[in-house]
């Protein structure tokens, strides 16, 4: 079996893809079904999630879908007219049963995409599912597990690599694997950047949440698998422009 | 100051920047020089390269211009019609008194373009280097140093990303800076790793070249700061899709 780690999202995915974007959009994923959220919607666009939401009637009214709630963030801040803004911490204060929640964030969701192009199972990865995450890839793959680490705006972010060396520490425990450079790099991050706090902390991302006031998504999001969920893209997708996964 | 550490080639580039290929093609750009290349010119594709030194004269024939010897390869193999392999151990064999070397490889010369696009300073960087590229960083640049790795096929490669530390441990001993987080995890290589010639010896494309009987290329790209030589791009430059460095 073969571990690949993208430090950022590459594409030419033919197996079993973990998207990895911890600060937050993959740990807020967890957090919304954890919270009984029937299902996330991840859309290439904040347009997309809009027009998911709001219709108009044949008066010129714009009309909810009560099913539908949006959350999602530019630069770390909400989107305006979303309902939420991608913090684990306020979704886990909220109760999302019978409702799916549809997201657009800065690099998670675009990275989700790219690896839906080509990947035939694709789940969502974060340090709080980390466990589940990749024992479920490991039972999904035949031949090759990808661990696609988002980044931010088009650069390697260390946070996520780090967690992609925790995926990859416990794949390594399952079973044999060939890896390449980028899973060397993860796996020499994890062993020597300290807890994944220090590690979160160091970050330019987690500084930058922190400044904003968000360092509690942070601490939230530096806890190691303490869910079993496992966001996981249906096979049958809808519309375009939509991935749909649901708790695995 | 700022040291920005880019894993793949990114571009937005506003200072100095450099450029590291280290297996092989900024490890033999020093060698080239070293052995009396007046100028090395880094073309954007083979056929350029080829159309360099080779012109056809009033009656049909190929006429080759004795100023300029040809080195490159793709896939770590010589180009056809190519006089050179990218190979340090072999450059270090010739002399090249008196002639232009005109380099085309499969990354390294690719993000010598990335860079060259924005950057006002642009130097090739190797481990055998690297201590006189830092310095010469150090001295050029105002506001920012970017350290870009040239990777392999656009996936990030190990033994550059450690050259990368290598050079960042350099220029942090020479004064302040903010780092990014590719820096961080450079930095995490450079002093995890081991020494370059185990970095170098565990990397993806290491054990391809040892595969390919080119091992002691990777042995000879693993010493450190032997070269006070660096490969400096010109600021005027002359033809469309070549780059020209000398020695600085």
């Amino acid at each position: 079996m073969k571990l690949r780690v993208d430090l950022l999202p590459h594409g030419g995915y033919s197996d079993t893809v973990l998207v990895v974007d911890i600060l937050r959009a993959t740990t807020t994923a967890v957090a919304y079904l954890e919270r009984g959220a029937s299902a996330l919607l991840l859309t290439r666009s904040p347009d997309v999630a809009l027009a998911l939401r709001d219709t108009t009637n044949a008066e010129g009214d714009t009309v909810r879908n009560e099913r539908y709630l949006l959350g999602g963030e530019r630069g770390g801040l909400p989107i305006p007219g979303f309902d939420f803004g991608n913090s684990p911490v306020e979704a886990a204060g909220q109760n999302f049963t019978q409702r799916e929640v549809v997201m657009n964030t800065t690099n998670g969701t675009g990275a989700a995409h790219i690896a839906a192009t080509s990947g035939k199972h694709v789940l969502l990865a974060s340090l709080v599912n980390a466990h589940a995450a990749a024992r479920r890839a490991r039972a999904l793959a035949v031949e090759e597990i990808a661990i696609v680490c988002a980044g931010t705006d088009e650069r390697v972010s260390l946070e996520d690599v780090y967690a992609a060396g925790v995926l990859a520490e416990y794949l390594l425990a399952m079973g044999e694997f060939t890896i390449d450079d980028g899973a060397r790099i993860a796996l020499t991050l994890r062993r020597n950047l300290g807890n994944p706090l220090e590690a979160l902390s160091s970050s330019s991302h987690g500084v930058y949440l922190e400044r904003l006031g968000l360092g509690d998504d942070v601490r939230w999001a530096a806890r190691i698998s303490e869910s079993t969920i496992v966001p996981t893209l249906e096979a049958q997708q809808g519309r375009e422009g939509v991935l749909r996964f649901v708790a695995g």
